[in-house]
């Protein structure tokens, strides 16, 4: 199983500590939480019967808003389930997953599963965490991968290719593969561009989180947006009612909220703004990101994370990013933010 | 994708029928819906952050009620999950699946999505949908079945194999292969014997439904109770957060709750007997069942639920079952099942 952030009650059970009472950095989810209009939705859901399989009316307000087909929307139990979906519909022993990485775990672990070579292209602190676009594009013409996977805005790095950069790598991929486009956080970009104008070319893949934008986590909501015959491919792998009824009636009330995510967006814009200009003054150097989090190194991730612990905030540790040194912080409200910074300086102090 | 039961939107839109009206006799759960407890339970669960990826707490709560180590136990996005889980880890190309059918068909649609051979062993109505236990015990020894699975009581037969006639089948199985015991509807079983007894032979998987005896098929949740090494090897399949907030928090709290389940059990009882009465003095003969549900032949299945349909009611079309000639009943409430026969009575007039 691939690594992940979040509170593990485990170990917060060790440190005596009430999970209640932790702020946690180490989930990026929205800092303001669920609308009430998604809340009194998911609380209304139906949950005495079954789902409707198919996820019809969601699906349709999603194809709505993205100005696709129905059929080439495809609902899931959280984008994770869709990733495995995907992995299972175009890897296999023999074929190529090239990944762009430090990125989240579950598709090199989903592409490991499916005992296909998994290839990395790897940005590096050095590289500001850039990709060598050129170099990622040649790799593809010589590998010819079936599954290419690209986090865009990029967790943990918080980097965001532009339409530019995207169309180069798509145009690299040899015929019969696929290039994935996690845009999960692109809700929080202010200068998002649209990943679905690109799904013409037939050879891209959308995949979104319904969870991330809207602090529904707890329900396990994704999407993917895609040719129809690459969702007729996947939806073919997706057991029976995978997508609960409660996730389905919050998504629809979800889509509805634009303005909820539009807060968001301004709310994270800000907290970013501060965390940045106060880990600098901490003598700490964040990558600069897009996204609502922040890549930080902190020389020894694992010793930073435990000492924040203990004073009851949790972040990530990106040892399983490759990353020992650095720690990913989610950004929450500007208040909340305020007690990392100054857990934070205590921790570091010399 | 397997068929199943439950009510078809699409269809009802076409017949112009309310949804919220229709009785559903086509999904076999809990006649008296959830019970107050675990409804509190379900509107309390955190959405807002992500679920806790091992289901820790209900984890050891059902290893509680059934006396085994939490590692014994894997809780699953629906007992589906686990059924294409446990194929994806046991079964392959080359290796044989034996399905004692007719019977639920997500067994079948997972084999066969793996690759698998599948053997069926089919009980017929002339042997009142009695298997031969020796014929099917010499089957497995020929076979070699790396996967057989019973699903017990039946659906849609009702039929329950009693403990010796289920370790004869056991014991057939040769080396490395499982039964795998899906007691779904063991919950609504008057003299049901304890399939987690068997398990110390350690080639038994039980796998249990939580949603049918509560009535929450919305939320999604099973379970699968097996020696650790099973469990290890299906849990390594298993995606991250698959099994939602909703699904552990009610989960939880229905465990807790056995008088409802015994409430239900009385009804059904109740309801079945009344049915049986009924359905045999408009001349019809229901196969004895241990369950919620009633199989019957009416001669055609599609053209009496669709007439049902005009009426408002809604029952299983067992054409999917190779059963075209016959219907699944559910077994819902006293007052319900009259309207049921009053519709019938009509639907059946020569």
């Amino acid at each position: 199983m691939a690594v992940h952030g979040g509170l593990d009650e485990a170990e917060l059970h060790t440190f005596g500590l009430d999970p209640t009472a932790v702020l946690d950095f180490s989930s990026n989810l929205n800092p303001l939480g669920p609308s009430e209009a998604v809340l009194r939705a998911a609380a209304a859901a139906d949950i005495t019967s079954y789902p409707d399989p198919r996820s019809t009316q969601l699906r349709e307000a999603l194809a709505a808003q993205s100005d696709v087909h129905p059929d080439q929307v495809l609902v899931g139990n959280g984008a994770t389930e869709l990733i495995h979906l995907l992995v299972q519909a175009y890897l296999g022993p023999d074929l190529c997953c090239v990944i762009l990485e430090p990125t989240f775990g579950e598709y090199r672990a989903a592409a490991e599963m499916a005992g296909s070579t998994v290839v990395p292209i790897r940005a590096t602190a050095e590289n500001k965490f850039r990709w060598n676009i050129a170099t990622a594009a040649q790799t593809f013409r010589d590998r010819c991968p079936s599954l290419v996977f690209l986090c865009n805005p990029n967790n943990p790095t918080g980097r965001y290719l532009d339409l530019p950069e995207v169309e180069e790598l798509a145009d690299a991929i040899p015929k019969q593969g696929l290039l994935v486009l996690d845009d999960a956080y692109a809700h929080f970009a202010e200068q998002a561009w649209d990943a679905c104008s690109l799904l013409e070319r037939n050879n891209i893949v959308v995949l979104r989180s319904l969870t991330k934008a809207h602090a529904l986590a707890g329900v396990r909501l994704g999407c993917l947006i895609a040719p129809k015959s690459v969702v007729a491919a996947v939806e073919r792998r997706q057991h029976s009612w995978s997508v609960n009824a409660v996730a389905q009636t919050a998504g629809l009330a979800a889509v509805k909220d634009e303005v909820h995510v539009n807060r968001a967006r301004c709310a994270v814009r800000e907290s970013r703004d501060y965390l940045s200009h106060e880990l600098r003054r901490l003598g700490l150097t964040p990558e600069p990101s897009v996204a609502n989090f922040l890549l930080v190194d902190v020389c020894n991730a694992s010793v930073v994370r435990k000492a924040l612990l203990q004073q009851q905030i949790v972040v990530r540790d990106c040892a399983s990013f490759g990353l020992p040194q650095h720690i990913r912080i989610a950004v929450r409200q500007r208040h909340e933010c305020e007690q990392l910074i100054t857990a934070l300086a205590e921790v570091m102090s010399p």
